[in-house]
């Protein structure tokens, strides 16, 4: 890659200062596979690898991307929303460690070491499937995960004997379909951020995840923030954030 | 009304069932006023009195609807949605017990006995003015109220506090703005029916009370039904019937 | 339940007061089988057996958890949304009675004797569907019901040749797609609490149920109030629970 | 005009068709005031003269408009949208006859000769101003019209009293806000053409009149088509054109 | 049907005015087959007779309700959204003439004469599929149906070459997707009623009909009324109606 | 055509002035297949020819139109929205150029000739499909196009490190789906007109292209204006138009 | 300038190409106004210089912002949705050329000769305010501007009275409420790019504009597209754009 | 606080678990004032102490709660919206520092130590109202706040001329109203977690932020949460939270 060089060179000249060019390096490259431009540098520049969004792309595209990311040097890859089929053409050009339930393949090693605590609660049984994107993605960033399934608010005790383990927790991503209200309680009671995800579950007027969507931005709870219906990875992707900046 | 005489006296002559005449005496009378045709027997119909819905109505509209009422024997009017500088006007042209929060004027008295027990409670502080036009319009049919305010979720130990409250309600007016939580939460603890009322409490994606609306219409907790979004006088009335039904 | 023992015994003790240990005793035990938490004792805590929402729920699972309600006391389970095949599955697992219109599968035995009077209106063919999710699961609470289909608003004079059985009824359930203006009709004659539900049925401008919901929310009836989309066996619940305080 | 000369030179000297002339006459016509290009001669096109939207235009402009057309031979401008401020200012440039309630004014004399009957019913009081509306225009346009006010449809014995008024109507307004439903069971009495006129009257879930808008649209009855919300005076046009039919 | 009678004798003995016996014979009768009520005196009452609306009924019950109509004296029932498989079923039980474009079964024979002119144009190819469903149902209730398939408003001149025909029509059917416009032209263009069908034709931000919806509902031509998206078949209902008036 | 010789004979016999007559030849035909009315001088009358577009046509209507416009002289037409197997269908009856990826068919040849540089730059892998409608309909029109796929903003020096691309461009058409911001950055680059098409790529809360349409329409750039969700055709036409002025 | 010496410094040096510079020189330079960072070298990098939004601004921050551009050497600023007051304030502390009905404020001169011809058309007299926003900036673009107001499609012959400006326009701006539809004959009727821009004016089903919005998205039109409701000066900024290209 | 004591003499005894007494701690305590529940001992709990909602609360309510909580050992209270008026009439009442642009008052004293680096970026200057509520809230909180405004995206040079600022923060608050690419944009520059803030600034299609909101759901890129429109203070809440993890 002569143009690090060139940058490296100027640094060394003096033409350059070194933030500029640290910021150079940062911004800079990438790899043009015509129908993907993956950014072999993510780890570098964000702290956490790239990470290929398999819904719509081919097998043949992910294979190709997934290889692209692990000869520039990216120890884990991760493929979401990679469902059953796909994920049999994949294993078959590329190694891959499989989720079924979370829909998420891996590609390399996870981080060995886990660090702090996050806690994935969801409202019930159906949401099992987005909590799955979330708890897997946050394990392979290198995060210890506490699963608190089926834990909704109409049996408010079934959450209140979790307490502990959500007053301790380090971030929570709480994860509701119907009415969302999973995550104005958490709120509530933790003193932690609580990322939010609502999911299509439910049926009738909750419109696709609509109602749960506007339910958890109106959350009267302080420290609640929402990602996108059924974005499980996105938010396992900022509790990472999060929790390793508590240690 | 000569017209009940003449289906008496056809019951009297055996040419009418007993059953077809309570029908027809049931369904018919009401008052020509020319803007308004009051239900003059809704009391002996329904079993509850007819209610003057007052915005958009003038003045001496609502006066003049309230005295055809009383005229015709009904001994309390409520009229709701009156806003204060209306009451003081339609106060003028008849006797007006005026309640200022929720809005309601009371035109005759309302009944001395109240019976079982309806409890409204609010998420908030500002859904306040919607839970008055509940509680006042439970009192005035004759209902023993329980107000708890400010009771949402976010705090839910604030809830908890009154569990022996709600749990020994017969009926539970459930009323909350922005995510509209508090009917579910409530909803999973009760073992009596829930009526929810969406308020237009809230900004930004509340969106005058559909996030509350679609949350409690979502509510994972049975037992709940909605009204429309601030219908605080709606919950109450259907709440009376079911109390009424208690004893 | 050692838990349950030590709650009495302090109470024995007299540490802990009456009202507060049987608070604790309602709000305190469910089963954890990993992937759900039922509810083993909601039948002491609210009157009514937990149920099963089958769809999304694999057969095992709903087998599963059936099997846990009714090794802990539970005579009647039943199973809502559960499809034709899946049904079949399940009951090769478990002995199941299983209704087709309605989708609904009993496990075990509905209460023998039967109160009061619920009547299951629709306005249309189409809407039965919904309507036996409603009857059978009243039928299962324990409730005689009454069923009358395609009434609607359009003909109206099919509705007010069933005006005795309207006006004679407990609660009503009114079930509609498209216009959903039956509830309001209904709504207006009856007096008693009026359940409305609104359906999918219709096709363009009723955008999957919304058309009936909105209407019935801003019924200008009172005594109405509205549960979700196709929700009949949340309206059924509800009709039980207010069908059993009158007597 | 020499253009309408010309053509008709043409028509003498047989270089045009009879019918390519008429067709020419009919689509020509207007003066250009530059604001506006108001259409002269519309009723010679469609049978009914050219009316002022009031909304949006100043005082100035609306007179200039009506003296436009009653120079070019109109014998009635009506002026809809029209507040009372504006209507004041109007009159003070051209003879205005000026009906608060429906907020329209007439330019002009009305027809002398009243045809047939245009039923105009409303849902409640809160309707009557979008009913003026509709009965001002048409009997502007010569119709004669009678007005069915307040008998919505929860209180169904209101509207079937009268029964009679209904099944004689040559075309029938039926204008509600809040649920609509009102279009529905007319729709089902009559065997005459609907116009269904949703009203923004109504308050939270009534969305400003789009719940009575699709409850109509949805309607189960035949015969029925719908306006714009709260546009009276269009479900009046198009009444007349019907009406006018059938004589 | 002894109740006729009944009403009869009363009429005869002097106890029922004429006017009353009517109504009440008009309002009366109908079948019930368990899952439907048809209405097998409509044709008396309205002037039309009773449609079936074929989508979501069974084969079973179409043909079941087709033979009490026709075995009540109705000449032709219409069966509307009726696909071909379910077609092809119900002409085994029943004879039934198909029309697949517009998915129309008619049973029995339509009327000999036609009378007036209907004209049914549409904006694209596309929409020919809602407009042979007006069409047909048109011609099976007596009109001269005149078919101007393709010509939207984006190619202006294909309208124009046909303005001749628009302007001599007594009803005009208006049916288009995407942006509706077709319904406004022809609006300016025509002096007679329009019935404006927005259809489902389109995609992206079509949202189903949506689109053309509002654009119809907002037409800034006088004379439009709407339908629900893809109802030829009730714009087809009015227009006879309309059509009928006119002679 | 005679009535286009009828047309120049007049303006012969100077009974008609130049322009009318160009104007008249200019609106004047189309072809009447019955299904369609195929527009065969759009290439005289809007300097670019009729497209014809696949979805809900069957194949042998496509076959038809395509071969009425080029027996009446139009080289090369377009067939959009064209799946695979219609394709191979049209392919039997008519030689056919089919291009998968944007499911678009060429029948004839397009210009040799290329003209100026139209940018189409996608955010993502997923909305090449997109890009290819509008690349190669571009194409088909005679422009040269330059490809920029997968460079959305959320790696925004993928975008910078094609700034002279941009920079340099006569038109851009920037194509994304989810938030749509591509649209936003590159109309602040650029000094050219960018049309935005937003996609339906995305899911949840982008409720299929409504959240890239509505961030598009709102962009802060000046110079973007919008198309329809999907609609690379439409945006290829208008920027053909544009590029080709610049010359 | 410091920064820019440096960079031509280093292409003298032959440290850096040509076109780097260039790159560098166009994406630089802002003034800070801590409140706002005013784009001085709009103009150099887009060809157009930097516009100041009106609304939400204080006559302060505009007269600053307005000053810092004039004295870095911009000729002519724009001032759109500044309403009569706040201009008169402005025009206290800077020298203003107010227009009101499209409330922009010109400081500076407009460019004396004007180019090409940028058609401005609405629909009705309302739109005007939007028309004059898009015609004065235009003119102040340096653009020929011809406007044709109310020309609405409910008259198709006012607009094809004006068929050769349409024809012979470079670029049309086709400005409409309500239906919008005047976008699509426009469309049909012209050959060069047409900007449509929904308005807000109408009332119940226009929501705002939304029904002009989706309107003119799905545009059965090519050659159009869309700008956000009320956006004249962004349809005049994208016509300009166009009209420029085009000498 | 006897309860207090009790629990502890509890723990003493022995009779309770020392992570039992410190749940129970946590959970209990709150003050009833009546019209409001205020939480005194949420600092304890949450880490973070409560704060007043101003909106449609008096003064009278506000200062009383304010009272309450410092009587009850709150160093600091915030209250939100609060307009200028309403805080010049609670500052009567009690000490108050009111910061207008982001109308938050401060009762008691901030601490005086501020820690890590909160961003505070906004696209527009119309958005600085929100940002300085959340900057205000953020620095109330002891947080080092650096506000980056108008560097929206249409200029993206203005932003990355901050790139090093965005690259060092803790956490960013991205805060920007119409089509809100702000956020994407940022959250792709930088490695650390970015809350997204959509404004209610923008016109039209806008939609009173919803353009904003969509936009930052749908954000591709990863580390992006959102909160409701126009909410800064629940940006700078959540992000405090975070920002004093990382110390």
């Amino acid at each position: 890659m002569s143009e690090a060089r060139e940058i490296l060179e100027r640094v060394a000249r003096g033409e350059m200062a070194v933030e500029e060019a640290e910021l150079k390096l940062k911004m800079k490259p990438f790899e043009d596979l015509g129908y993907a431009k993956p950014d072999v540098h993510r780890a570098l520049r964000q702290g956490a690898a790239e990470v290929i969004y398999g819904e719509g792309k081919s097998a043949e595209q992910i294979a190709g991307i997934a290889k692209s990311l692990t000869e520039n040097g990216q120890k884990c890859v991760l493929i979401t929303r990679l469902d059953k089929e796909k994920a049999s053409e994949v294993s078959q050009k590329i190694e891959l460690d499989y989720r079924e339930v979370g829909k998420i393949g891996i590609v390399g090693e996870s981080p060995k070491e886990r660090r702090g605590k996050i806690v994935v609660a969801t409202g019930g049984t159906s949401d099992i499937k987005v909590a799955e994107e979330a708890a897997v993605t946050a394990e392979a960033f290198g995060n210890n995960v506490v699963r608190l399934y089926d834990v909704g608010v109409a049996g408010i005790h079934r959450l209140l004997a979790h307490s502990d383990e959500i007053m301790s927790a380090r971030v929570i991503i709480a994860i509701a379909g119907m009415e969302g209200a999973l995550a104005s309680v958490i709120g509530g009671l933790a003193d932690c951020p609580v990322i939010a995800v609502p999911t299509s579950v439910g049926y009738g007027a909750s419109f696709g995840g609509l109602s749960a969507l506007l339910s958890m931005l109106n959350s009267c709870a302080s420290g609640v923030s929402v990602v996108n219906i059924d974005n499980g990875f996105g938010a396992a992707y900022t509790a990472s954030m999060i929790n390793h900046m508590g240690e």
